[in-house]
This record gives C-alpha cells, sequence and structure tokens, in this order.
C-alpha cells in the first residue's frame, strides 16, 4: 500500500484556502511560521509513507486478539506506535507546559490526516490519547495533570474514553456504571463499558481510561454524571504504573473492518479512579475531549478517503482495458468516462472535505487564541458537518475506489474494500452522523442561526469578488448560499420535530456550500487545474445541494405519516 | 436472521403498478392467472422463510473452500439448494417442453427476489443456471437441448458463465481462451476463466460450463468469439455424468462478502466443449443470457436491500434509546427523525427499484408474448436501469441498514455488514454499473431516445391523470419527467464523449423519475399509506433527479480537463 503524503495540498490549503497565516499571526501561535509548519508536514508526512503505511494490511489479516486476558496487537504495531510517539506525533498541539509542541490544532490536523490514510487503526490509538490529553489540560487537577500529562504527551502511555453501556449509546445519560468514594479522595468505579476503542495494547506503559460513571448522589441522566481517571496500573509516587486496578478487558469485538484496533468490552470492579473536573460534571468535561475528538474523526473520513484514492488513482493507470480515444489518454482505464468521472469526483470531494476540516480547525485555534465568541461559535457550527461531512465522504471516496477496481474491488487481496470497510465505522462512533446533524439544527442553532449567516456572508462575497473573473464558477456558489439562507431561515423557525426530519439533509447541503465556497478560493488563488476541479465540483457535485435543502425542509409531519405498521408491512 | 416474505407487496404490484394482467392476457402466459401466481408466490417465499434465511450466516461464517481439487460448500447449501431444486424455482420461467413451468418472468423475478433476500450467496447459483438455461433455449441444437435443459431446469445439474480472464473484464473481447475442432464436432477448449461463479460445488450432479473462447480463425475482438458448452463431467450416451473433463477450479478467491458462493478460478486443458450457437457468434448468444442475468443481478441487490431492511427495522423496533415525543411514538428508536427517515428512505427506494426491474420483467414477458418491437425496445432500455439501479439501491438500503444499527452496525454477529459486504459485488458484476450507463446513453439509444420518449409520454400521461386529486404528488412527477425529457434531447444530440460523461448520473436520473412515477402510481390505487409512502418518496427522494440531470449534460470537455498528472499531485 504505496502512499504519498500531500505535503504540497496542505500546503496550498494553509496558504490560500484556510489562511494558517491567521493563527500564526497571533501571540499563542507565534511560533507556528511557515518553516515549522513545513517541517512537520514533511517529517509527519514521510513517517505516515515509510513507518505507518506498510503496517495497513498487516492488521486487517492479523488483528488484535485477547489471549489469557492480555491484549496482542498485530505485527508491527508497536514499531508504528514507536515511531509516531518518539516523532512527537500523538499531539502537536499538547502544552508545552507538559512537553507538547503548542502547535496549532489546524496543523495536527493535518498530520492526523496523514496518519490516517496510511494506518487508520493504528491512528486511532493517539487519536483516543489527544482527546484525553484535552480533557485533562482543561479539567484535571494540577496533581494529575502533572502526573499524566507528560506520559500521554510522549506517548509513553495511551488513552481511552469510556463513555458507551449496552444500553447507553447515543443516550449517554442512561448510563449506569457507579462510582463511589473510597474516603481517600479517590473512587471505587463498577461497570460495563462497551466498544472501548484500544481498550488496552501490549506496547504502552500504562493504558489510562477516562471512564464516565454516576456517584452515588448523581441524578438520573446526563446531569448525575461524572468522569474519572481510572489507569490500567495504578502509578507509584514516582508515576511509575504498579499494581493492576481491578478492571479488565472481557473480549474484542470481531468487526466489520478497523482489525488492527482491538475494540474491547471492559469490566471495572470497584476500581480505582480519579476524579476529572467536578463531581456531576462528566458531561461537559467529555464534551471538551468530544468537540475535538469529532473533528478528529471527521479527519479519519478524509484520511482513508484519500489512502483510497490514492490507490485507486495507481491501480486505474496500470490498468488496461478497452480503448477510449480522449485528448491527453493514457491508454488505461483513467481514459474511460465513468473511472474519470469517479477519480475526478474522489478528489473533487476530498479536497471539499478537507478543506472545511482545516477551517474548523483555524476556528478552534482562533478560539483559543483570541477568546473571541465568533470564532468560538464557528467552530461549534463547522464540527458536525466536519464530523458527517468527512466520515461521508470518507465512506463514499473508498466506494468509488473500491468500484474503480472493478472485479479486483471485491477480492480482499486488493486492499481496496479494506478501506471501505475501516472508513465505516466513522459514520457511526463519536456520535453517529444522526447525532451530528441533530446538534447542528439545534445546538447550533441556538444562536437564531447567527453564525451560519456569518458564514454565508464569507461565502457569498467571496463568490461577488469572483464574480468578475470567473463568472462560471461564482454564480452558482452565490445561488447555492442562497438557497441555503432561505433553508436556514426556514429551519431557524422550526419546531424541533421539523428541524430534526431534515436534519442530515441540512447538514449535507451546508457542507456542499461550503465545499464549493472553498474550490472557488482555491480557484481564485491557482492556476488551470485548481479552476478545473473546482468546475468539476461547482457544475457536477453542487447541484444537489438543492435536493438537500428541499429534503431539509420537508418537515416532520410527512417524516411520521407512515406508522411503525405500515413500515412493517411485507 | 428471520425474513418475511413480502408477498402481500408483490400482489400489490402486479396488481396495481406493473399490470401483470397484461402478460397474463397473452395466448403465451394464459396460465399465469391470479391464483396460479398466488400459489407460487406463498410457496416460493415459504421455501425461502423457512429453508433458505437459516443459511444466510452459515455462508457468511464458513465460506466454500477447495479442498484437494474439491469445492466444499457452506453448512446447509446443499439442503437449501436441495429445496430450491425440488420446488421446481431454479427457473419458473423455462419452456414446459423440458421441463420448466413456462411462467412469465415477471413471477420468476419476484421468486429470485424473495430468495435473494433470504440467502443471496446462494441464490446466485440458480440465477446462473437460469441465464444458462436461457441461453441453450435460444441457441443450442436439439441434441444439447435435449440433453441439458431438463437436468438444469430440475436443478440436477447447474450452469456457470465463462466470460472474463484477467486481462478481458469489461473488455471481453480481448480473450484469449482457445477452441480448436476435435474433428468429431467437438472442440478443446484451453485457457484460464476467473470470477466464475459457483464455478463448482458438492451437490449438483454435474456443472454445465458456458465457456466464451475463440475459434483458430476468429478475428481478434468480440466478433471472433464463440461459446461452448463444456461439461465437469462429460454426459455418456443415457446422459448421466461420466468421464471428468480436463478442467479444474485452481483457486477460490477471498472476497469482501458472498462467502457462501464459491468464484472460482477455472483453469481448461483441452477440456471437450460443444458448440453452443454459430462458430463466431458467441457474444449474441452471451447477450441473450447476459439481458436477464442483468435483470437478475438488479433483482439481487433489491433482494439483499429488502432483507437489510427488514433486519433494521426488527432492530429498531427493539432498541430504546434516548426519547422523542412523536404521534404514535413505539418508545424506541423508530421514533427518532434520522432513524425514521433512514427505514422509510429504505422502504420508498426498495418500493421503487421493485416497480422498475417488474416493469422490466412485464416488458420482457410482452415482448417474448407478442414479438413487438416497443415491448423488445422498452425492455432493452429498462435493462440497464434496473441493474444499476437495483444494485445501488441494495447497496444504499443495506449501508441506511447498518447505520440504523449505530454501533452494532459495525459488529460482524449482528448480521447487518454482511448484508452491505454481499450485496456489494452486484454493482460490479455482470457489467459494472458503469458499464450500464453507457450501454443505456449508446446502445439503448441508438433509436434516437424514441424507447425513452415513449416512456415519459407514459409517465406524464399518469402524472396528467394524477393531477386532479394528487396535485402535489402529480405536479413533481410531472416537472421531473420534462425535465429528463429535455435531458434526453440534449444527450441524443450529442457524440459519445459527451454521452458518456454523464452517463451514470443520467441513469440514476432516469431511475428516480421511473421510481416516482411508480409511486404515484400506487398511491392512485392503494390508500393512505401508499399516499404517504408516494409523498415521503417524491417530496424528499426526487428532487435529486434535477442534480444528476445537470451532471449527466455537464459533458465531456470539463471532465477530461484535469490531466493524470493533474490527478496525482499530491
Amino acid at each position: 500500500m504505496p502512499y504519498r503524503a500531500p505535503v504540497s495540498e496542505f500546503r496550498f490549503l494553509f496558504d490560500h484556502v484556510v489562511e494558517l497565516a491567521t493563527v500564526s499571526a497571533t501571540e499563542r501561535f507565534a511560533e507556528a511560521d511557515a518553516e515549522t509548519v513545513d517541517a512537520i508536514l514533511s517529517e509527519a508526512g514521510k513517517m505516515s509513507e515509510d513507518v505507518l503505511a506498510p503496517l495497513q494490511r498487516n492488521g486487517d489479516l492479523h488483528p488484535a486478539v485477547l489471549e489469557n486476558g492480555v491484549v496482542r496487537t498485530s505485527p508491527g504495531y508497536a514499531d508504528g506506535y514507536k515511531a509516531i510517539a518518539e516523532g512527537g506525533w500523538v499531539s502537536t498541539s499538547a502544552d508545552p507546559e507538559h512537553g507538547g509542541m503548542g502547535l496549532p490544532l489546524t496543523v495536527t490536523t493535518a498530520v492526523n490526516e496523514m496518519m490516517a490514510s496510511a494506518c487508520l487503526s493504528l491512528q486511532l490509538n493517539p487519536l483516543m490519547t489527544q482527546g484525553q490529553i484535552e480533557a485533562l489540560e482543561h479539567h484535571a487537577s494540577d496533581e494529575i495533570k502533572a502526573l499524566y500529562l507528560p506520559k500521554l504527551i510522549s506517548g509513553e502511555w495511551s488513552g481511552t474514553m469510556n463513555l458507551t453501556e449496552p444500553q447507553a449509546g447515543s443516550d449517554v445519560g442512561a448510563l449506569r456504571s457507579k462510582a463511589e468514594p473510597n474516603g481517600d479522595g479517590t473512587y471505587a468505579i463498577t461497570g460495563q463499558k462497551i466498544y472501548i476503542s484500544w481498550g488496552d495494547n501490549d506496547f504502552t506503559g500504562n493504558v489510562c481510561h477516562l471512564v464516565l460513571a454516576r456517584l452515588p448522589d448523581g441524578v438520573p441522566g446526563t446531569k448525575g454524571i461524572s468522569l474519572f481517571m481510572v489507569p490500567r496500573n495504578i502509578p507509584d509516587e514516582n508515576g511509575t504504573p504498579g499494581v493492576a486496578n481491578t478492571l479488565k478487558v472481557v473480549s474484542l469485538e470481531h468487526k466489520l473492518g478497523l482489525h488492527g484496533s482491538p475494540t474491547a468490552v471492559m469490566q471495572y470492579d470497584g476500581a480505582t479512579g480519579w476524579l476529572i473536573g467536578k463531581e456531576h460534571g462528566g458531561m461537559a468535561a467529555m464534551f471538551t475531549m468530544m468537540n475535538n475528538a469529532r473533528l478528529g474523526v471527521g479527519v479519519q473520513g478524509i484520511g482513508a478517503g484519500e489512502g483510497a484514492y490514492q490507490h485507486a488513482l495507481a491501480y486505474a493507470l496500470e490498468r488496461k482495458q478497452g480503448r477510449a480515444a480522449v485528448p491527453g489518454g493514457t491508454g488505461t482505464i483513467l481514459d474511460h468516462a465513468d473511472v474519470r468521472r469517479m477519480l475526478t469526483t474522489m478528489k473533487a470531494e476530498l479536497f471539499a472535505a478537507r478543506a472545511i476540516a482545516l477551517a474548523n480547525a483555524v476556528a478552534l485555534d482562533m478560539a483559543t487564541a483570541t477568546g473571541q465568541a465568533d470564532w468560538t461559535a464557528r467552530a461549534a457550527l463547522l464540527t458536525p458537518i466536519t464530523k458527517a461531512h468527512g466520515t461521508e465522504v470518507g465512506m463514499a471516496v473508498s466506494e468509488l475506489g473500491l468500484q474503480v477496481h472493478g472485479g479486483m474491488g471485491f477480492i480482499e487481496e486488493t486492499g481496496a474494500a479494506q478501506y471501505a470497510r475501516d472508513v465505516r465505522v466513522t459514520a457511526i462512533y463519536e456520535g453517529t452522523n444522526g447525532i451530528q446533524s441533530m446538534d447542528l439544527v439545534a445546538r447550533k442553532m441556538m444562536d437564531g442561526g447567527e453564525a451560519a449567516y456569518r458564514l454565508l456572508d464569507e461565502i457569498e462575497a467571496g463568490a461577488e469578488a469572483a464574480r468578475e473573473t470567473m463568472p462560471d464558477l461564482a454564480q452558482p456558489v452565490w445561488s447555492a448560499a442562497e438557497n441555503l439562507r432561505e433553508t436556514t431561515e426556514w429551519l431557524v423557525g422550526q419546531d424541533m420535530s421539523d428541524r430534526f426530519a431534515g436534519a442530515l439533509p441540512y447538514l449535507r447541503a451546508f457542507a456542499r456550500v461550503l465545499g464549493a465556497h472553498y474550490h472557488l478560493k482555491a480557484a481564485s488563488a491557482g492556476g488551470d487545474t485548481r479552476k478545473s476541479l473546482a468546475g468539476f465540483y461547482i457544475s457536477r457535485l453542487l447541484p444537489d445541494h438543492a435536493a438537500n435543502c428541499a429534503h431539509a425542509r420537508a418537515g416532520a409531519e410527512g417524516l411520521y405519516a407512515l406508522s411503525p405498521e405500515d413500515l412493517a408491512v411485507a
């Protein structure tokens, strides 16, 4: 699985589309100058190409297994992880006070994408740790920070998130895990957690579980939940992992994909935990972590898609089948219109999704650097879009990659199917895409649509500016933004049931318009190739925004007109 | 995997949407009266529910294997096959002269769908045999017919199709397999064939391979190809399978899905074959078989989708998670808007795809019964649409079914993922969906769009007729048909490169308008439930026809504007 890190693509996006310079101009991120960022991209890219990409098939063919209570990871994963940790790639954004590089999340986002392209199942490990670092930085006591952060940031230890229980998935508030005070400042955690990504491994010195549980006086629902640090081995006074905590991996799931990532059922039997944040404040702490994790998962989708794209393009450029007389023909199946359509769609979709994710990261960085509410609102608005759209693009692109391979795509040895299998979970975990869309039309519209309108103003201003030089590209973007504005106005005037009925189509329409906007920016800044790709996106893919806007406005009444019995008739 | 055969749905479609009565009114199919058809649907449905559905997981968990040159099929498959054969379900349409029931293909299509829902990998076996029966009925000598047809129709023997070679996939004309006359009327067949579905098994008395190969005087390309019957065991004078032919299964593929179906690499080493049809007339004979096989594969997509739908609906009706106050709420996740959207989309898409497939079958039956060119042209037009759209619906519906399951969808034990994995190949084999779309815009438009316009006339007339009583449903269907008509007019005026550039989007637009048409027909004939489902489809799904029409008309220039080097930039 050869992989080429799209370093020049990131540079172009940073310079001309998402304007990383705005971030570098802040005091907080002054060190992220062009030279530093270039070095990071090159090094992380090289590590992804040389070390991680060769592991991709290993994880699929030799899944992590549970042997006598111990997780044995896939061949080479320990070395791959070592390269990630030693390069400082667990989290390039972590606080320098605890050994991090303190770089913008925008840069980390690019690094994450490259690692995800190369080996998604292994990249999930540091992604989980990143979320934990973020949560601890914001909510842990100084003592916990001093003990855990240096080891998590260096990659010596890894971190997990423990939310889900069999009866509590999307409805986290239904969880039953309990926390009892031990009287010494620690808590006894008891309960079962499922779907714990990288619940254990055989290459980090400790595994640190952040576990949601309910204190004895915790009310039912999300408001009674607290967050605890529950390490696999309890650190002694020197911070060395000591006695084993009373927790265990019960089993690993047999999954559609991502076989290299052990997905554990975890059992906690009075395990010793430390409170993170306030009592009953677990959800707030989790949300800190979840927002960045949602961006991170969206980027997993894009990364997997990029891997699938490169894989399919390489195949197309080798495979000869039939003939099509086209200008600049290659004599391969790339000359055939439908193959060209698929590959160009993949490239155009990936560009758009990547731009949205990076713009989201820029907004988060600017919120961090400036504390301005506008940036916070923009980041909040973009997060569910990045997550759901990035993962949908990852799935669609991987499916197209498989299709480009024809019959070979259905044969596992080819590797095309693995991208599609691996990426599939990204639409589910970290909040299903349906949950993301509800977040977008409910919580993220509590401002009456203000953040959305501000973004639409920018999009329309961009289209206005481009109208002179590229009318064929600019006009459709402007019109689509207007349609989305009207849909947004309609949406914020409705009750929740009407909003929810069209939530995912609305999110898709929003992503489409954003994608067109960033393509237009690229076309304005770049040469003929950028214009051609933007033209492809705007003329062939953007039109579906209208269908999604129509669907978004169709309302709840028609959605619930069919009874459960009607649905069941066979 | 419980499965309920949608018998009442087929009855409704036969009676009110595709008008099977038109077929039954012909002399050729006079025996296919309502009572007979009802009995067939009920019996085949029951067999699918009781015998085949329990095998679905077996095939996935215990794939067919090759042991010492012998294919061992999945546990229970031999019994499942026996039930299919004994029920007469290998082909209910085969000629009564050789033991068939001679029923309309429309009825067979329903039977095929039910078997496909219950166990796709096993159903592929009789589907291949059906194609072979069809080819022999049309092209074989009386001697071959008398020897092979009764055993194929009864299911005592099974049939395969051998087209593909490593260098000859979509480009069949590139095949290298050779046929040399033996001087006794037989031929010696030599070559390697790949992707041979059900290349062997351990439950039929013989396996009859239809093999494409080139005679010594065969010209390069498709015009030099001939078709041969090459049985695994050469029948003796009594028709009993005797000496083993010089052919073998070299290996079985390790596939993404459909594990229960052995996909073989076949090696022919001077194997004895009998010419079917004329010398160098192999493609014509294959096309007879391929057209029906394409309908059959489209129906596989729909069948798999129906299975995935029932599976997901059952899960949704059990799973409690959060609460949503909706009219007639169930207290399950079905109350949540996005889950309801997904399941209703699945149902609405399946109805449309099924109606298209059955209308296609009706056209084929009417062509058979009347010989009228209009019916032949209609069938030819609908075939690539049924194949590509049916399989795309199968994939999309299976993906939605997986998503409805949330985290459980990614766990293989749930079974949801299997539907998505199994159905994936249907978009590839029997001509990729890209090939189908090229067929639609090229060969099927050689009439200048006449068959398409005739269908559009009917759609518009239907919308006109419904305008009075259901204006909200009728008007969008009429408008969409007009848009498709304009797009068709544009298309037939273009050269092939412009047609091919938008071929698949055009096919999707066509399927969408057809789907809306059949939903409208159902709404006109049915009660409130049919109206609600039609309303869902027309207001929420139909709008994307416009995006596809726009894409269809975007042309080749922009598609080829990006060079292969542009695509490869990273």
